[in-house]
C-alpha cells in the first residue's frame, strides 16, 4: 500500500544494504572499534567542520535522548524542553526513568522561543525557594521539531547565548536533521549546528538507515568513559559495524543530504497537492511532515488506499493527520495520492 | 585476517541480508507492529512447542538482561547469578543502574550448582536480619555459560524446582543458545528450555544476526505494558522490521540451528587441532568457545596471523586466550590456523 | 522574634518532649519494633475507624511522598498531581529521582477539579499513541493544599470514583491534615479520609512533632516487604521509638486534633486582623495559612518585627507573603502582629 | 529488662533532651538554616581541626551512606567495600537502588587490608575488558567496623595513599566513631580522621543522639548543591534544629567523647566478665561490641533475663551473639549480667 504514515516505513537506502553485503564477511573488532566506525566518525567531523568533535553511534532516538541527557545532567538538575518536545511527551518517561525531571516551557509551533527560555531561567533564580526545586541543567530542542518546524540560525544562537549565560549546555535532537538542513527555509549547515550547539545528534533511522543515530559532542565535552556508560545502559552494539557502515555510507558523497533533499522535493509536491485539493492545513511545515485536517468520512475513505498517521481529533467531525515524505517516497506515491484525493469529493 | 576472536566478528548470515534486501521497499508499520515480527513470533512459539509463549525482540544482550531483570524484580529484590555471570562482571553495572543488586553465588566452570543455590536461599531466610538485606527475587543462568559450558536437563530442572519452591522465576540468558542446543553434549531442545524456564532469550547477535535477541516469556508472565517499558528504556526500534525479518529468517527451515550446528562442527575440528598441537586447555567446552594456554612468545607470533581473544594472564609467561567458532567460521579458517600452529614450534 | 513564617518554626508540643524524657532510659527494640510504635499504630487505626489499616512511620514529607509513590507505581507509570502540587514543584525532583514522571493537571486554588482529572484520563486513553507515553498510575492530592484550601467530601469522593474507574489509587498528602480537619469549613473526619482514599499520611512535622509522618494504607494495600523498601531508601530509623512515642502522644486524648484546633482559632484571629487593617488577600484560606499582598515598603518595615514568608512577587511594588499559624502560635503573637500592623500606616 | 542488644536501645543522652526542651519554643528558620546547626558545624570543624570542613547533618546511617556514595560517584562507577561492609550486606540494597554496584574485596575481622585494595585496583586496570566493567570510584571503610575492630592510623593512611594514587576518595563510615576514638587501642583523633579521609561521618544515632549523623567533607569536596540533593532524596528535615541542637550539645564540653569513653569502660568490664565466666569469644573487639559463642540451651536461659543480639549460627548446638555497651550502659547492667552468667552453669 502507498503510505505517507511516517519517515520510517521503508527499510534502508539501497546503498546501505549494498555496503552491508559487500563488507559482510570481513572479520572486524566488536563494540564499535572497527574501521568503519572510525571512518564514519572522521567523515562526520569533516561534514561538521569540527575536527575535535567527539562522535559516538547509538541505536535509536529515545535511547540517544535518554543517554545524552542522563550523562550530562547532575542529580539535582532537569532538562528544559518545549511542552511538545519528544522527551516531554512521547518517550514513555525515559528521562524520568533516568532520574531527571523534564522542565517544560511553552512552545510555538513546536519551538521554544528565546524569550520563554530566558523568562524560565530568570524566574527560577528569582524564586527564593529554588534550592527546593529542580535546577535547570540543560536545554533540549528538536530540529526539525515534532511539528516539522525549524529554528533560524538567529533563534538557535539566541538560545545558545542564554544557555551559556547560565552555563548549561544546549542539546539539539536531530532525529530528522537531514530534512531540516535541506529545507528551502533552512539557513543552517552541519557546521552551523556544530558551532552553536554543545551536543546534537544526526538522525539515521528516519533518514535512510535501518537504525542508528550519530551523537556529536562539539566542545570536547563528551563525558568521561562515555562508552562504559553506553554499555551500562544496554546501548553498545556488539556488532558496532552495523552503525559504522551505515553512517560511513550516508556520509560518503553526501548521500545523507542528497536523500534528504529528495524527501523535501517530494514534500513540496505533497503540499501543492493538498492545497490544490483544498485540504486545510493544521500546520504547514518547511520540512517533510505536513499536518492537515480531514473530514472524518473522507479520511475513512482515503485510508483504504493511502496510509496516513492519526495526530489528534480536531473536532467531532474532523481529524488532524500527519503525512510524511522521506528518502523512500517516490513520484508514484505522489501520483497515487493525487488520484485518491481526486476521488474523495 | 583469519580470526577466532569471537562469534560476532562477521556481519549477518547471507540469507538475512537477502531477506532485508527483498523486503526493503515494503511500507510496514513501525515499532514491531509489522507482519515480519508477527510471523517470527509465531515461528518461535512453534519451535518452543509453547503456543502461549509471549515473544518480544530486543537489540542486544546487556539490554535484554537489564530489561528482563528490571521488569520482573520488585524494588527490594536482587537477582542471583554465578560470580562469573555476565550480569555480575561484564555489563558495566547495568543491573545496578536499574536499581538492583546482583547476588552472587559460587560457580563451577561458569555454572551454578543446584546445591549452591539451595544453600544461598536457605541461609538468606535463616538470617533473622534478612529484612535489612536484598531479597533474592529471581535466578539468572547463562546457557551456554561465559565459559561455554552447559547445564544438563536434570541440573536445569533442579534449579527450576528450587526457584519454584521459593516462588521466584528462573531466567536463562541464551546469548549463544544455538551453540548450546547443537552441542553433542546437549540433552535439551528449545521446548525443554521453554518448559523449564520462566523466561529466556534466544540470542541472535552471536548466532548469525546483525543484532537482536528474542525474549520468550513462557508462563504468560510477561509484565503488563512491557512494550511501554521497552520504549522507556530506549530499546524499542522504530524499524522493528529489522529484528522481525532477521528472526523470521533464522526460524525458517531451522536456519538458526543449522548454522549453529556448523559452528559446533568447526569447534570440534578446532579442539582436535589444539590437542594435536599440544596446546594445553584452560577449559575445553562442549560448545563454540575454547580456552587454552599459550606461552607468551608463541602467542605473540600466532597473533600476527590469527586473531584470538585475551582472556586472562595465567602466569608470568603464559596467557589464557579464547578461540571461538561461529556460523561464519570456514574450513579455510581452520586450515590457516593449522598452518599457523605448525609454524609455532 | 515573633514569627508567622511557617508551621514548623517551633520544636515539638511540650507533651511530646515530656514523653520522650519519661521513656528515655527504657531499653526497647530498634527499627520500629517497639511497643510505642505498636500502640501508636493501634490508636491511629482507631481514630480512622479502620481496624485493618496498615500504618508505618516515616520521617518527613518529601520522603513520605517519594516512598509511597515509588512503592505503588509500576515502572511505566507516573503520578497525576496539580501543577502546584508539592511533588510537582518543591521537592527537588524527588519523584523523578525515583524514576517516575509527575503528570500535571490544571489547579484551582491548589485543588484538582474532578472534571480536570476525568478529562486527563479520557484524553490519555483516547490517544492512539499512548503506548509511548507515561501511564497515569495514581493520583496525588494534598489536603489542605499548598494554598491552605480544602476538598469537600463530595469532591474527594468524586476524585476517588474516577480513580477507581481507572483502577488507580488515590493518595492524599496530609502534611497539614490536622489543620484541615479542624477547619470550620471541613466536612470530613479521619474516618472519611480513610474510607475515601487508598493511602494517605497524617503529618506530624507541621502539627506538633519534631519530625514524623504516619502513612496509612487503608485497603490492605501496603506493598509487600514495605519495611525493607523503607530501609533501602534510607528512611528506617534505628530508634523508631522517636516516631512511635510522638504519634502515641499525639493520638492520646486527641492531642493532635486539639492543637490543630488551636491553630485554626489563631488563624481566624489572624484573618480578622488582616481584614481590619485592610491588607488585601491573595488567597484567604479556611486553614492555617493565609496569603496576602503587601506594598513592598510596608513589608520591609513589618519584617523588622514580624517574620513572614515570601511567596512570590505580585507586581513591581507589591509582594505576596504567607502567614501561618500553628499549634505553637500564642495570643501574644497575634497581639504583637496587631501592634506591628497598626504602626505600618 | 537489662539489654546488651545494641547501642541504640535507649533514647538520647539526657543533656540532649534538656537542650531540646530549653530551646523548644524559639522560632527558628527551617531546613537547617538555624543558629544551632551553624554552631554545631563550627564546633565539629574545631574538633576536627579542619576549619574548611563542610558539614551537613543527615538522619540515619543507611541514608548517609546512600547519599554520600551516590553524590560522589559518577554513573559508571561503583564503591569498593569489604564483603562484610554494612553497605554490602545490611542496607537492603540502598547503594544499588541509587544505581551503583558495591564492589567487594576480602575482609579480615571486618577490615580491608591495604594489600587487598591495591590488588583489586591493579587487577581491574590490568583487565583489557575493563571498559565493560564497573569502575572503582571510591572506597568505603567503617571505623569501627561491623565487628567492632579498628584501623590503625598507619593502615588508614595506606588505604588513603592507594586511593589518591587512583584519584578516588576514601570515605569512612563512623556510625560508631566515638567508640572507636575512645578505645584504648585507638591511635587516632577526629583531626587524624579528617586529615586522612576525604569524607566521613560522625555517628550520632549510636552515640547518644535520638537520630542524626554529621557528614564531614574535609577537602572542600562537598558536591555542588548538596542540600538540594539531600532534599531530593527525602533527607532534609524541615525542623533541622532537631539535628543542630543534638550535635551542638554533643560537641559542647566534649560530651560526645566523654559518653563514648564511658561505653568503652563498660565494654572492658563486659569483656572481663565474659572471660571470667569462660564464655568463648568469636571476636573480641577493642570497642563497644563483643561477639561470643553460647551453647544454645544456655543462651535460651540467659535471654530470659538479658537482651543480647543473634549474630549467626556457629554450629548445631552453638550460636554467635553480640553484646554491645553504649553511653547508656550502667554499672547495674553489668552487675545483673554477672548474676545471670553465674546462674548459667
Amino acid at each position: 500500500m502507498i503510505s505517507f504514515e511516517s519517515d520510517y516505513i521503508a527499510g534502508a537506502h539501497p546503498r546501505i544494504l549494498e555496503r552491508l553485503a559487500e563488507t559482510n564477511m570481513e572479520a572486524v573488532s566488536g563494540y564499535g572499534m572497527d574501521s568503519y566506525c572510525t571512518r564514519a566518525k572522521e567523515k562526520i567531523c569533516a561534514a561538521c567542520d569540527c575536527k575535535d568533535a567527539q562522535v559516538e553511534f547509538l541505536v535509536g532516538g529515545t535511547q540517544t535522548n535518554a543517554l545524552i541527557i542522563a550523562s550530562l545532567l547532575r542529580a539535582y538538575e532537569g532538562v528544559i524542553a518545549a511542552e511538545t518536545g519528544h522527551v516531554s511527551t512521547h518517550e514513555a518517561g525515559a528521562i524520568e526513568a533516568g532520574g531527571h525531571k523534564v522542565l517544560t516551557v511553552p512552545q510555538k509551533e513546536g519551538k521554544i522561543e528565546p524569550a520563554s527560555l530566558k523568562a524560565y531561567l530568570e524566574t527560577f533564580y528569582a524564586d527564593e525557594n529554588h534550592e527546593h526545586m529542580v535546577f535547570p541543567g540543560m536545554v533540549y530542542v528538536s530540529h526539525p521539531t515534532e511539528y516539522g518546524t525549524l529554528y533560524t540560525k538567529k533563534e538557535l544562537r539566541e538560545l545558545a547565548d542564554i544557555c551559556h549565560t547560565y552555563e548549561i549546555p544546549l542539546y539539539l535532537d536531530g532525529a530528522r536533521l537531514g530534512y531540516g538542513l535541506m529545507s528551502t527555509a533552512s539557513d543552517m549547515t552541519f557546521a552551523d549546528i556544530a558551532r552553536i550547539c554543545d551536543v546534537f545528534y544526526i538522525g539515521g533511522t528516519k533518514v535512510g538507515a535501518l537504525c542508528g543515530e550519530a551523537v556529536v559532542f562539539t566542545k570536547k565535552n563528551m563525558p568521561k568513559h562515555f562508552r562504559t556508560f553506553v554499555k551500562q545502559r544496554g546501548a553498545l552494539l556488539a556488532k558496532g559495524r552495523l552503525l559504522g557502515i551505515q553512517f560511513d555510507t550516508l556520509f560518503t558523497d553526501e548521500l545523507y543530504l542528497q536523500i534528504a533533499s529528495h524527501a523535501i522535493q517530494m514534500a513540496e509536491q505533497l503540499k501543492a497537492l493538498l492545497h490544490e485539493n483544498g485540504i486545510p492545513f493544521f500546520l504547514e511545515s518547511p520540512t517533510n511532515q505536513q499536518f492537515v485536517i480531514f473530514e472524518n468520512k473522507q479520511l475513512e475513505q482515503l485510508q483504504k488506499q493511502i496510509g496516513v498517521s492519526f495526530w489528534e481529533a480536531y473536532d467531532e467531525n474532523h481529524t488532524v493527520v500527519r503525512l510524511a515524505t522521506s528518502w523512500s517516497t517516490t513520484q508514484n506515491d505522489i501520483d497515487e495520492l493525487r488520484k485518491a484525493l481526486t476521488e474523495l469529493a
